[in-house]
């Protein structure tokens, strides 16, 4: 199975995508529908895929080694006779793209394809990490931990669920006035405190924070994350990823005290089950991305795209393919 | 508050409570009410007793310094004139003793109480923390870790559930005769096998477990309980008190592939409002309190009781107060 759709871009170059043409045996789509491309697919015929809990798709889990469409094993791209291989599934930053049917999440064709778009990947990573996982309670404290684009995400999934009060936890003070706009009530860094983070949390807190989500894929920022959450109810989540050699490390009676600790994996989401309704979360102004788009620029711009992104200027930057 | 109670016992040593008469100011219960004694409280005011996640009551939390009754501070036994301490808030190696309301559950005066005692302590610590907890699906693969009674209660959880597989893991291989009352399937002694018992459970079961449940205490333990639930929906639950000085220590990858730790403290059941329906189960033949109560002796073969304790003999002994 396969799918020709008018290209998209992953991470942080993102755009419109549309059906162009199905392959055999592809009932699913229709030339002329609405996708979101996704960088980790879902079957739904695998245990992970007949799980309500799971997204983690035994065929099309993300694979940056593939390289090539599942089934045949060959790529469907070539320049001057040679073949290319696809990329995280997707191979976006072109035109036109062949995808598997499992990646591709069918959508309201009256979203706006240049907003929705940055749903593909860290914002509903984000989002998710909090709405699917954390799951605050309406009046509860949440903490952030990281407030690049995917901690913002989690902050807007706590400001959609009615936190009162949101702490945003990073190293860079010029990220609390941003944070702002996603609901953040209180600023912590680290520096400003002799004492670990996680102790700052709980004394300002009254015993801890309701829920924590950590983006930063810092083991530190992760072990504070788990220890910062309150005793009895505590949750805290996991999104960031770390160094292959770091070791999380607790005092098993912080758990013992019913704190409780959690990770995840693309906020949870199974991409063609659950993306339409997030789409219909924005579409009902629910959700908010326009607070995500910072920069846009036509494709032949891609290596200003690029530059941004390495040098961690502004959110998400939408790459135009018209231009 | 008080209560006058005829004796329960704690932990090892259980026997029948009824209300002799109540302090000034208790409304909740009246003489001849039948009653279960707590270790631990719940005063239904603080945070804890309002969440409906915790049942880590800020006022009744176990507190084996305590010595006296909350409130004013005194003791209400005396020998020869000199006080004597309270025992972990119950007392119950006494034909009377007096116990604050908010440490006794009020439960169906039918409850035959030199069985349904045992709810007071393990026993509803392990099934709670299958049943409140883990909350493993019906034909889901539970293993439990620590086969003695509250590993055992842990698994009767498992079976009330529904689990289709069930696995114990201990250290000595006498444990599985007797745990296959409590519905285990199958058996692993970590001594028997020289790659860590988590990868055993994980090749066993086709990629891990769907809940497991920890009550040994042992560090290694807890880590294998975590480390062999299966990735996208796996649940650990830890249960036995560690060392003061063991760390808890893992990958943080495992978490992100979606899997979830969490520790209990009395199987998360709030000791006046959900006790009342564990009775109810048991009377409705779903829970079977009759496997865990090894051995009975009369209050006077106290130590012959404690002896049973220490050798690890039997699962629960009950004292008779009548004798």
């Amino acid at each position: 199975m396969k799918n020709h759709g008018k290209t998209s871009s992953m991470t942080q170059l993102l755009c419109r995508s549309i059906v162009e043409s199905v392959g055999e045996g592809v009932t699913e789509l229709v030339p002329g529908d609405h996708v979101l491309p996704v960088f980790t697919g879902e079957c739904k015929d695998c245990a992970h895929c007949k799980s309500e809990e799971s997204n983690l798709c035994d065929l099309l889990r993300i694979n940056v080694d593939r390289g090539v469409m599942i089934g045949d094993g060959q790529s469907r791209f070539t320049i001057n006779g040679k073949p290319i291989f696809h990329f995280v599934g997707t191979s976006t930053f072109s035109e036109y793209t062949v995808i598997h049917v499992g990646c591709l999440a069918k959508i309201n064709p009256e979203a706006p394809l240049d907003k929705v778009c940055v749903l593909s990947c860290g914002i509903s990573t984000g989002l998710g990490a909090t709405l699917n996982v954390a799951k605050p309670k309406k009046g509860s404290t949440v903490a952030i931990f990281g407030l690049g684009a995917v901690g913002l995400a989690a902050m807007e999934g706590a400001r959609m669920a009615g936190a009162s009060r949101i702490i945003g936890v990073d190293l860079n003070p010029a990220k609390y006035e941003q944070a702002k706009k996603f609901g953040c009530t209180d600023f912590v860094n680290p520096k400003d405190h002799t004492k670990p983070v996680q102790e700052v949390l709980v004394e300002m807190t009254n015993g801890g924070v309701d829920r924590a989500v950590e983006c930063t894929g810092h083991i530190d920022a992760m072990i504070a994350a788990f220890e910062c959450v309150h005793d009895g109810w505590g949750v805290a989540v996991l999104v960031g990823v770390p160094h292959k050699e770091a070791v999380f490390k607790t005092y098993p009676m912080n758990f013992l005290n019913e704190r409780t600790l959690k990770g995840t994996f693309f906020g949870n989401y199974k991409p063609r089950t659950d993306l339409p309704e997030v789409v219909e979360m924005y579409m009902r102004k629910e959700l908010e991305l326009e607070k995500f788009i910072t920069h846009s620029v036509p494709f032949s711009q891609i290596n200003t795209a690029f530059d941004l992104m390495l040098k961690g200027e502004g959110l998400r930057c939408i790459m135009r393919m018209d231009q």
